[in-house]
């Protein structure tokens, strides 16, 4: 069901809209992804944040696995309705899938990227098979 | 040309990758576009923000006509290549066309946008066809 507040979200031909993932404390940007009107209905209901994973093709709810929620503090839409701000409580303090807090780790200097971040926890602890 | 550093980066089937732009002093996440690698390419080379408009279908100096101009001061990659996250000092600390700060302006409450940041510049100022 389309409630009226999603009506100002344009989503693309795939109905997916990109959603940024900032930590509401610290304001470093922590991931991207996507979610579709599903996906944001039940992240909305649930305070967690929920994707839609264009690789599995499924809903993602964000933690599932590792543990790792991100617990909604405040959702943004930007001026043209087409990208979504999540600011978050990220559970754990990770929230990407290598271990570090960010997903973003990757920096540019010159020609060459270089792998900063802290890995806080080995990614074969966060995906055992069971959430922690 | 593709460079080295280019091949880890994951561009989508229409030769693009989101581009997310935060201040780099206060953290604010301002906006979302898109580069494609030309964009890119530029960006790097003369140190600040040069998007791909998809609705214009072409290269977009952010500032042309605004003066609004985002010098880069960090570029990130995320942990699978497909996100590319600018820390920028931001000209004229706008960056939306509304006049405000930042695109994300609309938060939403219960079940309704409301609009906050306030607009510090009126539009027709910023693009009155010439730059400033």
């Amino acid at each position: 069901m389309t409630t009226n507040w999603q009506e100002k979200i344009h989503w693309n031909s795939a109905g997916l809209v990109p959603v940024i993932a900032q930590d509401a404390v610290s304001g470093e940007v922590l991931m991207l992804a996507w979610m579709n009107q599903e996906s944001l209905t039940l992240s909305i209901s649930e305070g967690r944040a929920i994707y839609w994973s264009r690789s599995r093709n499924r809903l993602w709810r964000k933690g599932e696995e590792s543990g790792n929620v991100q617990k909604l503090v405040e959702v943004s839409l930007d001026c043209d309705g087409d990208t979504i701000l999540l600011k978050v409580e990220q559970i754990g303090g990770i929230a990407c899938h290598t271990g570090r807090k960010s997903c973003f780790f990757q920096k540019l200097e010159g020609e060459n990227w270089y792998e900063t971040g802290l890995v806080l926890k080995d990614p074969s602890e966060m995906y055992s098979g069971k959430s922690k």
